[in-house]
């Protein structure tokens, strides 16, 4: 039955896994096939025309599969390659960005928002665009942040490293503000950090997206009926090793059926 | 005159600058031109065959402006591509590896030498394997170190995070080397750090390639003769401004006479 085909998710790498995991969350019946474009990361330095190719070649491989739905899990393929994707294939497709800007709409009060996120995201102002989209009249403070994710993939998301980091990026924050945006997968991973640092709402772009997913699968009568064990499987481009070492602590969730596939780079 | 032609020195970003400073250091009537292949940085996840073609595209586009010696000044490129450039172009090909390699062989008394470098770098072995060749005898220890590069691309030279950073990897280096390589051109910015934490002589690879750039010229007799204005030209594949912001810190040059170009991903 096509409501019981799985989930698709990509990402450059393993950042979209924090995604998976609100995925798995918000809608634990659910298969769910995640492909980590693992030997082409980071996309942020690419040419949007590259990235567009990525991110079709990802999702070609996602739906030979069988998917049901896919999702943009990277921020940088959501900034540009929806539009295509979608012309180019049946399958509903959601990305990371639209869910979390759409969130930070309702919880701003001051319409002040700050979104933190790698070099890439913040210069493309793609967050900026989302919110602006819904209302125009919210400032959208953006700061980059690009020692999260090394710190992160390193595995030092707790101790002084980490907080004298966090503190030293928020000090650059607009101090106005009342909602700030995680706009890179990678950093609901150091949440409680940020938390610790800023009192104000924090959106967690994950888990707005899985809320989204949710949505739109029972928009479309597409939730998956049937009981027994759930698809977890995982696609790779370069070294799985590497990917379930650190996926795992992505995921908090064993990675064991993972393929290394070969995509034309 | 051919000896009046320019060095080109090569690399996949900014990184090989620290080795460009030591050349002028060592050389100042020399000219240089320097290619950052900063829309395909980093080469470290890369397959050494696309390493490879990259290390050829960029050799040729400095051939074809006409050089009389080639630096490459990457360390993936100088593990995987000194052979195919060698036989390719006929121009001297000096990488940073060998020279490094060489002076931590000469350095040591105890035969146990640290390598400390990106992860890639550190994976590959290529240290151990160019140390192993001239002494069979010596005990290679790797230490990879990821979070030094975005640390120095960020300017977080000094201060506490990088120091805490820097004791986190140290602590992690076995205590009974007596000589440490700076396997990543980014390090030499952060050796004052380094060099406080440790009391064993480090091993700058960019003070050593310059030497061997010295050594060949002289060799050869081609050093430069001209007097007057010395070439520094810059070529980039990709944003020039955001090569020259953080390119002048590591070269402590300005950087004006800077070209982008084109070249096939």
């Amino acid at each position: 039955m096509f409501s019981d085909m799985p989930v698709g998710i990509f990402d450059s790498g393993v950042g979209g896994l924090t995604v998976m995991k609100e995925i798995i969350k918000a809608l634990p019946e659910e298969h769910i096939i995640y492909l980590g474009d693992t030997a082409r990361v980071p996309y942020g330095g690419r040419s949007s025309e590259t990235v567009r190719r990525y991110s079709v070649e990802n999702a070609a491989v996602l739906v030979s599969r069988g998917i049901k739905l896919l999702v943009v899990a990277c921020n940088t393929s959501s900034a540009v390659s929806l539009e295509v994707l979608r012309k180019q294939f049946s399958v509903p497709v959601i990305g990371v960005v639209e869910p979390g800007a759409r969130a930070a709409v309702e919880m701003t009060r001051r319409k002040k928002v700050a979104v933190i996120g790698t070099e890439t995201t913040i210069n493309s102002g793609s967050y900026e665009t989302a919110i602006k989209a819904i209302d125009e009249s919210i400032e959208v403070f953006g700061v980059a942040c690009p020692l999260f994710v090394p710190l992160i993939e390193e595995g030092w998301t707790e101790g002084e490293i980490v907080d004298l980091t966090a503190r030293k990026y928020i000090s650059l924050m607009n101090n106005s503000v009342d909602t700030v945006v995680l706009g890179c997968t990678h950093y609901p991973m150091i949440k409680h950090v940020i938390s610790r640092i800023v009192n104000i709402p924090l959106i967690d772009s994950a888990i707005e997206t899985a809320k989204e997913v949710r949505t739109v699968l029972e928009e479309k009568n597409m939730r998956c009926s049937g009981a027994g064990e759930k698809m977890r499987k995982f696609l790779v481009t370069d070294s799985a090793d590497k990917f379930a070492r650190v996926g795992e602590r992505f995921l908090e969730y064993k990675i064991s059926d993972i393929e290394k596939i070969d995509l034309v780079g």
